[in-house]
C-alpha cells in the first residue's frame, strides 16, 4: 500500500493540520500562487474501488475525520486531471447525480448542494439590510453566484477563484450550478481572493468565502490574517460568511478561530445547514459583521417567487440555524449550560 | 458474489419497503413473535472488510440509502452473533468508541449516541407539562431509558423489547447506555410492545418508540395499526415520539404516514437531529399528542444540574429541531412556500 494513506490514517488532525498551516504558512499571506504549494498528487489508488459485484465506488477518507469513510456508487467517471493546483474529478453517481471531489475531497453532488449554496450565500445577504456589492472568494463551481443572483437589490458580484480549471470543469459538467457565472452583474477574477480585498478596501457589503477543507492551498483561509483582509474589504455595516467544518468533528479547530477573530468584528456567530455529502452530514458557516447587531434575524426576507424556488433556506431555517447543540455551544462560545 | 448484495443494491426503495411491509403485515399485528419472521442472515461477507494497509472497516449499506454507504475503522469485535430476530454484532471502533450494529445497520456509537436518545426522549418528555407514566418500546440498548431516568417527576418507566439478547448484550459492552436500566422505575418485559399496549389501554403520559428502519420485525412500527395501538394507550394529554427516519432520504416514507396518522391525533408534528453515524448525517422524530396544543415549545425546561449533563438537549434545540427545510416542509406537511 502507498505510503501515504498509512499516514494518512495514523497521524492525528492536530500534527496534520499544523504541518499543512506551517507550510502554507512560510510564503507570504497576500501573495499566494501555484509556487507556494506542492504539485498535486494522483487520489486515483486512495478513492476507486470496484466491488466484488461489479459496482464502482469513489471513497473519501480524509485526515480531518479519522476512522470513517464515506462512499458514492459512480455510474461514469467525466473528468480527472490535475490542475495547476489540485486533483480535479467529476463523476457522474448512482444515485447523487454529478459529483464534484478535489483533492479525494467530495465538494459537492447535484442530489443536495442547494442546502450549502443557499444558507451560505443567503444567510449574510438577508441578515444585510441592503446589500449592492458582494465578493465570493473560492467558489469556482458558482452555485454560491446562482444564490446571490436571485437577488435583484445586488449590483455587483465579485468572484476571487485561484484555480480556473474549476470553473472551466463546473461550466462543462456541473451546469446546474455554473448557470451562475451567465448573471450579468458577475465579473470574474483569476487571483488570490486576499490580494484582491488589500486592492479593495472598504469596498463591499458582504463577503463570501466558498473555501475546501483547511488543508493544502485553502489553508490560510482559516486564519485571522484572512479574516483581518476580509474586516478591511467590507464596508461599515458589511458581513462576512465563511466555511465553518463541522462542530462533530472540528469543534478544536472552529473555537480558537472563533476566538481569534471575535476581537476583529463587532459580532461573530456561528451557523449550520445539514448535507449528507459532507463528513458527518453537515457543515457550518462563520458570520462575523462589521457593525450591527449580529446576523441571527433576518432583516429581509425572499419575495415569494424567490422562496418557492429555494430549497433549504426559509425565513425560519435562518434563525434556526444558529441554535447549536449543548456540546457545541458549550465548546466554540463557553456557554455555561 | 452473494446474490444478496447484488439484489440490495438494485431493488429500488418502494419496492424493498413494499416487499417487507406486506411479508410482516401477512402476520397479525399484535402477535409479533419469531415465527413471524425469516431466520436472521449473517452479514459478515457484506460489511467487513480489510484494507491493504491492514486497517480493519465496517461498511453500511443498504437498501434504504442506495448508492452511499458509510464506514467505521475497526479497532476489535466485541460480539456477533445470531440471536432469534437478528444479526447482533458489537465492535470497538479506532475513532467513534463502541458500535451496536443490527442486521447490518449502525444502532448507535457511543461518540454521537447521546444525540438521538436525548432528542427522543427530552422533546416529548419537556414538552409534556406532568408526565408520571411512560413507555418505551424498542430502545433495548437502554439509552433512552437513561434520559428518561433524569426526570425525577417520573414514577414508571415500562420498556417492551422484542429482543432480550439486545438488551444483555449491551449490559455487558455498552455500559454507558444500559445504566439506564439501572432506575428502579424501569419495569422490563420481554415482549411485543403492540401486544403490551393493547392491555394497557389509556395508561401512558409518553410513547417512546425507539425502533429499528422499517425493514424486517421494526416495518409494523411505521403503520397506521401501531399508531392507533398508540394513541390507545396514551393517557388524555399525552405525547407519542417515534424515530421518523431522514428527510434526506426517506420523504416518500413519512409524508404518507404522516397523513395517515393525523386523524388519528391532535397534533402531528416532525423533529430532527444530528447524528453523523446515521444515514446521511441525521434523524427525524414523529411527535404526536393526544389533546394539547403541540410539542414545538417545552412546557417544561431542565433544571439546571439536569442541563449540564446533557449534551445535545437545550429548550432552544427543542424549538429548533422543528424547524425543517423548506424542501422537507413542503414534502411532508405541503407548505406552500
Amino acid at each position: 500500500m502507498h505510503w501515504l494513506i498509512r499516514w494518512l490514517t495514523n497521524s492525528s488532525l492536530l500534527a496534520w493540520t499544523i504541518l499543512f498551516c506551517l507550510s502554507a504558512a512560510t510564503s507570504s499571506f497576500s501573495t499566494t500562487n501555484m509556487a507556494d504549494f506542492p504539485p498535486p498528487k494522483d487520489y486515483s489508488h486512495l478513492i476507486f474501488e470496484t466491488k466484488q459485484d461489479n459496482t464502482k465506488w469513489f471513497h473519501e477518507r480524509g485526515p480531518l475525520w479519522q476512522g470513517q469513510a464515506f462512499s458514492l456508487q459512480i455510474k461514469e467517471v467525466l473528468y480527472h486531471q490535475k490542475s495547476l493546483f489540485q486533483d480535479v474529478l467529476v463523476f457522474d453517481s448512482e444515485h447523487h447525480g454529478k459529483v464534484l471531489v478535489l483533492d479525494g475531497v467530495i465538494q459537492c453532488t447535484e442530489r443536495d448542494e442547494f442546502s450549502y449554496q443557499e444558507m451560505m450565500a443567503h444567510i449574510p445577504l438577508y441578515a444585510h439590510p441592503d446589500p449592492k456589492k458582494v465578493l465570493v472568494i473560492g467558489g469556482g463551481d458558482g452555485g454560491v453566484l446562482r444564490e446571490i443572483a436571485r437577488h435583484p437589490g445586488v449590483e455587483e458580484i465579485v468572484i476571487c477563484e485561484l484555480d480556473k480549471d474549476v470553473i472551466d470543469v463546473s461550466k462543462k459538467y456541473l451546469p446546474f450550478m455554473a448557470e451562475g457565472f451567465d448573471d450579468p452583474r458577475v465579473k470574474v477574477n483569476i487571483m488570490d481572493g486576499a490580494k484582491f480585498m488589500e486592492e479593495n478596501q472598504s469596498s463591499f457589503d458582504v463577503i463570501i468565502t466558498d473555501s475546501s477543507d483547511p488543508v493544502g492551498p485553502a489553508c490560510v483561509l482559516f486564519e485571522t490574517p484572512f479574516y483581518k483582509a476580509m474586516h478591511g474589504s467590507l464596508r461599515e455595516g458589511g458581513i462576512i460568511c465563511t466555511q465553518g467544518e463541522c462542530v462533530w468533528l472540528h469543534v478544536n479547530l472552529i473555537q480558537p478561530l472563533v476566538k481569534a477573530i471575535t476581537p476583529l468584528f463587532t459580532t461573530v456567530e456561528y451557523a449550520y445547514c445539514t448535507i449528507p455529502s459532507y463528513p458527518s452530514g453537515q457543515i457550518g458557516f462563520i458570520i462575523a459583521s462589521k457593525g450591527g447587531k449580529g446576523c441571527k434575524v433576518p432583516t429581509r426576507t425572499p419575495e415569494a417567487s424567490v422562496q418557492k424556488e429555494l430549497r433549504y433556506y426559509t425565513p425560519d431555517i435562518h434563525q434556526a440555524s444558529f441554535v447549536l447543540p449543548a456540546f457545541a455551544e458549550r465548546a466554540i462560545f463557553g456557554s455555561d449550560r
